[in-house]
C-alpha cells in the first residue's frame, strides 16, 4: 500500500526547464500526498541515475544534485507511509533485467501481495523490500521476454493485479503510464510544446504551464517518448471507482480531477451540507487549512457570515518542542489559536472536511468555547469514515476509526458539541458529480471495488 | 535597530509549567516577529545561564538544552535583523558589572546609537557588538553605582534614549520591563496565579491561560519578582506614538494591543477601505495570510462574496530549491497559486495588507489574470509607505519604497491593475482607534515623533 | 568486487555482550579493510532488521540505533570501494524468497559476475545493485529449494563462483561462513564460551576476548547456530592461494592470518628485504604507520638504528580544506611532517610496506632532503606490483601501477632517491612461509589463481 | 586560564598564499594544542571580520568560510578548555573602542583575574565573558588614549598582569606580540619574503617553508605591519620560566622551542632516565605516540631492542560507542591492542611521558600481562607531577594528581607493574638545557614563578 504522488517528464528538447529540475517541482506541488520519501530516477543518454531516500522533497534533493542529474526523461515519486522503516519503501524500484533498465514508481496497493510474492518467489524471485512496486517491477520483467513491447508484457500482468493503482514505468527508451482498470487512483497526461508529462494531479500543471491534454484512462497503458504520445490499451468497462477521498482531502483544491475542480467539489459538499443539515447560527467557521472550501459552500448556502477563526501556526513542525502531558492537559496546544472577537458570544458553526480518529473534534470545541462561543455545531463535509481503505486512502484499522464503533450522537457528546451531522453519501456523490458505479466510497459504505 | 518579540517570566512556584518552556512557548507564538535570532536567559539561584544563536526557536532550542535551563526568572528574545551578521545580533545581551550579573533585551531602536557609543567609549567602555541593546547595558550598569536600586538607575539613563524601545532588564533578583515615554513598542504584563510576565503581544497568554493585567504605560519601570509587580515611574506626557504597523501587520491577529484586537482592527481597515474605494466587483480575495482580516472587512461593507483564490504552498521554505530566472521570467513560482473557479472570468478585488516595494503586486495581478480574472482591482488596507522607519518598522531605506517616487496611478500602471487604491491615514486612524498624538505614522506622514 | 572485512556473532545467551554491540566492535576494529560503507543485519526472533549506509561505522551507527537492533545472532560487513555510488554497494544484501529471509555479506569478487548476470536474467531475475553479494544471493536462493538445507545448496552453487571470496549467509535459524576453494580470502571461527563468531581478522577475537577455533578451510561450509559449530563440506585439493597482501598491508598488524602473526611477517618482510638490498646508512626510518614493521626488520638485519622521522598528521581527515594546487606545488603537505633531527646530515633509509602508484615516493624523498638528509634511500617490503587485482587487493588498472611500466631505476630517478630496492618474490614467500601453491601473488607475478 | 595555539599573518603581498588559509592551515598544524575551541579575525580593508566557535579547525572553517574571509592580515587561536561553557571563551575577543577596533588572543591564564576584574568594573567596565583575554582588551582600550601608541599602552598595562601569557593584538593596523616578563609561554617570529609571522610553535613554519626569525623574548613587544618588524620593550631580567611541559607534551615534537628540538628533548629525558633507573628487560615499549621519543632514547641508552607492542585505533574518536562498563570491566577498550610477537614471554619496560592521574598506568600494564610479558617495569620519562598549574599547563585540581597524594612504590602496586620510576627534576633540567632559573617546573617542585 502507498499513498503517493507521481510525476515524469520526456523532455523532447524544446523545452528550456531541465528534467530534474520540473521533476522537483512537480514533486514539491504534490508534497501534500507524501511527506515520508522522494525519489528521482533520470535517464541520463540510456544510463539511469537515481536517489530516492527518506525525507521531504527539499529534504532529498538540492541544486547540486540535481544539476548532476540532468537527462531527457525521468520520473519521480513521494511517499506516504505509516511504516517505521520508510526507506525501504522508497520509490522509484530501479531494476537491471534481460532488457535493461527499467524503473517503477507506483501510487496505490495491491490486495494480493502476498500471493503474487509467493507465486514470483516458487519461480525462483527473490525481494529485497516489501513494496508492491518491486513486485510489479519483477512480474513486468517477466513477462518482457514472452512479448516483442513492454506495453504487452503490461498487459499481460495487468490482470494479475488486484487493487488500486497508477504506474509509471521507465526503460532506456520511454515512459509509460498506467491506470487500474477502474481507474482508483488519478494519472493525468500534460503537454508543454513537445515535452510530454504524467501527473497525478493537475495543480503542477498550471505552475509549469503545461496543458492538460486528458487523465489516463482506467486500464489504459500511454507511452511516451520522442515520438509522442502512443496509447495501447483501451478497456471499456462501464464501471469506475475513482477514490472520493481525492475530492475530500488528498488533492490539492486547484487540481482538476475528472473534470471537477477540486475546490468546487468541496464547496458543493458544504453547500449540499447545509441544505441536509442545517444549523441556526451566527457564523461559519472553518478547521485551516483543508475545511475551508466546505465552510464556504455551507455559508453561503444558509447565507451566513463566514469567519477566520482558527489561527494555525506555520511555524509548527515536527522539530517543535511539544507540551507535556501535563501543559496539554491545561489547554496548550501552540499549533491552534482562535481570533476571540470572530466568535465570542456567537453562535458558532465549525465546518471540516472529514473525521477520521475524532481527536481533532474534541480540541476544536474546547478552543471555541474558551474562546466564548455561545453555541458550538460541528458540521463534517463527508460521510461517516466506517471502514479500511486498503488502497492507500485512509492508514487506520477499523477499531481507529471513531465512526466504526459510536453513532453520530455518541461522538456529539464525546467532543462536547451541540449538534454533530456529517454529509450523506448521497450529497458526497452529488458533490462529486458520480455514482456508486464511477466512485470508490468504500471507507463510507463498506461496498469495496475490489475483492 | 531591532524589530523584536520579548518574552519574560518570573515564576512564583505555583505554577507547574517551568520557566524554560514557558519563554520557549511565548517565543515560539511570536516568532512571527523575528525569524533570524532566539536567545534565552534563565536565573538558575542567582546564576545566568544563556543560550543565543542565529536561527529559529526551533532550531536553537531543543528538550535537552530547554530541561538544562531550568530556573525561577528568565528573558527571550526573537529578532527581526537585516544585516548579514546576525549572531553578533543575537540578545540577550549578558554582562557581569560591579552589581553582579544583568541580561538585557530590546525590542526597538535607537536614533542616537553612535553619540552614545563615542560618549561610552571616551569613558573607557568597549564594545564587543554594534547592538544598541549592549549600548544601554553599559549605560546602566555605569548609572547603577550612583543610586540605590537597579529603577532609579534606569530611570536616570531613560531620557539620554532617543528611539523607540520596550526593554527587558534581568538581574539575580528581578525582571524589569520599561517602555519609552511614547510607547512606540509594546509591552503587555501578565499573571497566572502567583507567576508574573511581560509580552510583546497577548497572544501568547491566550495560549499560556496568562491573564493580561495591563501594558506596561509609556515611560513606566516595572519590577516583577517573588514580591509581586512594582511600578517605578509614571511619566504623564500626554503624547503617544504607539507604531501603527503593529496593527497593519507585525502583530499576531489574536494579540489585542491598546485595548484592540488586532484582527478586528485590519477588519475596519478594510471596511473603512470599502467606504473610501469601493470596487465594482463580482468577488473579494485576499492575499496569503496576512491580507485576509481587510479582506474580510472590505467584503461584508460591499457585501460582496469572499473567497479564497490564493494556495500558499507550506512546504515552501529556504531549503527550496528556487526556478531559475528563466523559470520565473516564464511565471514559475511555486509559492502562491490560484484556484481558477474562484476568479475565472470575474471582475476581482485582491486585498492585501500593505504594500512596500511593489514587487507582490505585479505577480498577484499577473496569477488572476492567467486563471481568467475578468478585471483585477487592488485595495491595500494601509496608507501609502513613503518614509523609512528608524524604529524597526520596516528594514528599508527610502529609495525601496514604492510610494516614495511613485504616485498611486504610476504604480497600477506597474502592476497591471485595472484600478489600485490605499486607506487613507484619516482611515487608519479610525481602524486603530488612535490619533496623530497616539499613533506613530510615520512611515505613511513622515511625521517623526522623535528627532 | 568488494575488499571488505566480515563479522559475525551467534550469541548462545551465556555472552553478557549484546550482539549488536559486539558486531559494532568487531566491524570498528577493521574498518581498515573498508571505509566507504558499513552495515549491519540483526536476528530478531527471527525477524531480520538492518541498517547499510555509507560511512564509517561510527558514522553509520550510533547508540540508539544499536539498542533497538538487539537480537540473538547478526552479520555485519565494512566496505571498501571505488564506486562512486557506493551505497548500493552497501551490504548485507537482505533478500525474502521462499524459504524465508536471507542475508548475504561478502568479501571479494567474482571474475564470472557478467556471466552468471546474464544467465540468472534469462531466468527471470531482475538486480537492483551490481553487487557480486546480489548474484551469490539469488543463485543460494534458487538453488535452495532443489536441497534439503542451504548449506546443500550453497555446496551446488560454489562451482559457479569463481574468483576470490569469504562469505557470510544469516537465515532466520543459523549463520553459514564459506571461504572460497582456494582460500583466497580470511575467515577465522572464534569461541566465547558459547557464542560462535566469524571474522575476517583475529585482532577483534583479542579485544573481545573470543578464542579463536581456526580458519574456516578453503571450500569449506561452516555453520554456526544454537547447536554450536558444524563442517558440511572438506574440499582436499592441496592448491591454496592466500591473497599475500594480507600480510603487507590489509591485515591489521596484531592479526594472526594462517597462523602467521602479521607484525613477525612484515618484519620478516623488512629483514630479509636488508639481506637482498643493504644500505650503507645511518638511519633507517618508516612510513607511517604501516612502514613500521618492516621498516624495524630491516634495522634490526642491519643493526642500524630505527628512527621517528616521520610525523603523521592526525587530524587530518576529509573535511580539511585542502591546500591548493599552488600551495601544494611549494611544498605544503599538511599531512606528513619530519623531525629534522633524525635526519639533518645522514645518510637515510626510508622503508614503505609496497609502492602501487609511486606518487608518494616523490613526496617522502622530497620531505627528506628538505629536512637536510645526505643520502634518501627507498626500501620497499614488497616486490614489484606490475598486475591488477580482480578479487579486491588493490583497486588499480595496470597503467596506474607504476612498475608495470617502469623499471626500478626508472622508479629511482623519477623518485629522486639515492637508491630504491623491492623485496623479492621469494623473500616474500619466506616471509610469508609460503610457496606459489599457497599464496596468491599474481599482482607480483601475474600467475592468477583463477582464470 | 587558557591553553592555545596562538597564530598571525601579516601578508605584505608578495605571497600567494592567502591570508586565511595560512592561518587556518597555522592553527591545524597546532590543534593538538587545543581542541575545544577555534577562532580566526581577519583585517578586510581595516574592516575586522571574524568568525569564533566550539569545535576544532576542521569543523568551524570550510572553503566557502576562509573564502570570505580574505584580507591582508589576521590573527588565530585555538583553545583547550576544561569548562563546559566552551563557546564563551572562544578567541580572538573583537571590540570596538576609541580607537577603533581591536582583536586580542591570549594563550596562558592570569592569578589576578579577580582582582583586575574588579578594579575595571569599579571603573565603569561591563564584561561578557569570564576570560582574561577580555580583561585584557579592556586594560589596553583604556591605558590606549593615555598614549600616542598602543605599544606604550601595553607596555604601560603589563605590569598589572601577573601569570603567564602570549598575546596577540591586532589593529587595523598591525598585529602586537608580546610575551609576559618571564617568558613562561612560548612565541615565535617567522618570515616568508617579506611577509610576517607570529606561532606558538615552529612546527607550521616548516610546513608553509616560513623561515623562523627568533622568538619574541621575555617582556618583549614585537609589532609587525606593511613596514616590518619593531621591537618596543627589551626587559633586561635574568630570570625566566619557560613551561617544561612544552618539552614534556604540549608541543609537537618537530618544533624548536627556545633552540632545542623538542623531539631531541624528549630523547634525552629518556636517555637520562635509562641512567636514573635501567632496567634488567628485554624490550621497550612506548605509549603511542607521546612516548616515543622518550622510549628510543631510553632504549639506545641501555643498548635494548625497541619494539612497537601497541596499536592506537586510529578511528576511534568522541562519536564512537564506547563499550558498557561491563564490558570495560572484562577488558574491552577498543582504543589500544597489543601486538602479542613483541612482549610475549619477555620483560618489557614500557616509557610513557607523563603521568598524571595514573589510570592509563593499570590499563598499559593489564594489557601487557595479556599478552603475555613476563615482566612489566614502568617508567615515566617526566617528574612526579604534585603540584596544580595556574597557568594552563595541566587542568587538573591537586588531588586529581596521583603522584600528589601516593609514592612511586604505592602507584607501582596500584597500577600491577614490577617496577616503576620517574625521571627527576636534575635529569629533566639536563633535558631541557635549563635550571630553575629559566624553567617553570612548578608542577613538579610547587615553587612558581608568579606569586
Amino acid at each position: 500500500m502507498s499513498r503517493s504522488g507521481l510525476f515524469a517528464m520526456y523532455n523532447n528538447n524544446t523545452d528550456a526547464f531541465s528534467t530534474a529540475a520540473s521533476i522537483y517541482y512537480g514533486l514539491f506541488s504534490m508534497q501534500h500526498r507524501g511527506m515520508d520519501a522522494t525519489g528521482i530516477c533520470i535517464n541520463q543518454n540510456g544510463q539511469f541515475k537515481y536517489k530516492k531516500e527518506d525525507g521531504m522533497v527539499i529534504d532529498v534533493f538540492d541544486e547540486n544534485l540535481l544539476s548532476r542529474m540532468e537527462g531527457h526523461a525521468g520520473i519521480g515519486h513521494v511517499l506516504h507511509s505509516n511504516r517505521s522503516d520508510v526507506r525501504e519503501y522508497a520509490q522509484p524500484i530501479v531494476i537491471r533485467y534481460t532488457s535493461g533498465q527499467m524503473a517503477v514508481a507506483l501510487n496505490g496497493g495491491l490486495v494480493n501481495t502476498e500471493e503474487l510474492r509467493k507465486e514470483l518467489e516458487l519461480q525462483g524471485a527473490v525481494f529485497q523490500t516489501s513494496d508492491d512496486a518491486e513486485i510489479i517491477s519483477v512480474l513486468i520483467s517477466r513477462a518482457r521476454n514472452r512479448f516483442e513491447t513492454i506495453e504487452e508484457a503490461i498487459a499481460d500482468i495487468m490482470p494479475k493485479l488486484r487493487g488500486a493503482y497508477a504506474l509509471l514505468v521507465m526503460t532506456p527508451r520511454k515512459i509509460i503510464g498506467v491506470r487500474d482498470s477502474l481507474g482508483m487512483k488519478p494519472l493525468i497526461l500534460g503537454k508543454k510544446r513537445n515535452s510530454l508529462y504524467f501527473s497525478s494531479e493537475t495543480c503542477i500543471y498550471n505552475e509549469l504551464d503545461v496543458e492538460v491534454i486528458r487523465e489516463v484512462m482506467p486500464g489504459e497503458i500511454v507511452t511516451i517518448n520522442q515520438d509522442g504520445i502512443k496509447s495501447f490499451q483501451q478497456i471499456h468497462e462501464e464501471k469506475r471507482a475513482l477514490c472520493a477521498y481525492e475530492y475530500i482531502y488528498h488533492s490539492r483544491p486547484d487540481s482538476v480531477l475528472n473534470g471537477i475542480e477540486v475546490f468546487e467539489a468541496r464547496e458543493d459538499m458544504g453547500r449540499i451540507l447545509a441544505e441536509e443539515a442545517p444549523a441556526d447560527a451566527d457564523v461559519i467557521v472553518w478547521v485551516p487549512n483543508s475545511g475551508l472550501a466546505a465552510a464556504s459552500g455551507y455559508a453561503k448556502a444558509l447565507n451566513l457570515p463566514l469567519e477566520d477563526a482558527f489561527l494555525k501556526n506555520k511555524f509548527y513542525c515536527n522539530k517543535f518542542v511539544q507540551p507535556t502531558e501535563d501543559m496539554v492537559r491545561r489547554g496548550v496546544t501552540m499549533k491552534l489559536a482562535v481570533i476571540k472577537s470572530r466568535v465570542c458570544g456567537k453562535r458558532v458553526v465549525v465546518v471540516d472536511d472529514s473525521m477520521v480518529r475524532g481527536t481533532t473534534g474534541r480540541l476544536l470545541v474546547d478552543l471555541l468555547r474558551d474562546a466564548g462561543a455561545k453555541e458550538v455545531h460541528m458540521r463534517i463535509a463527508a460521510p461517516e469514515v466506517k471502514n479500511e481503505c486498503y488502497f492507500g486512502g485512509n492508514d487506520l484499522d477499523r477499531t481507529s476509526l471513531i465512526s466504526s464503533h459510536k453513532t453520530t450522537k455518541e461522538i456529539q457528546d464525546m467532543i462536547g458539541a451541540d449538534s454533530l451531522a456529517f454529509l450523506s453519501v448521497k450529497g458526497l456523490k452529488e458533490a462529486c458529480k458520480g455514482t456508486e458505479n464511477t466512485l470508490c466510497m468504500a471507507c463510507f459504505t463498506g461496498e469495496y471495488p475490489v475483492k
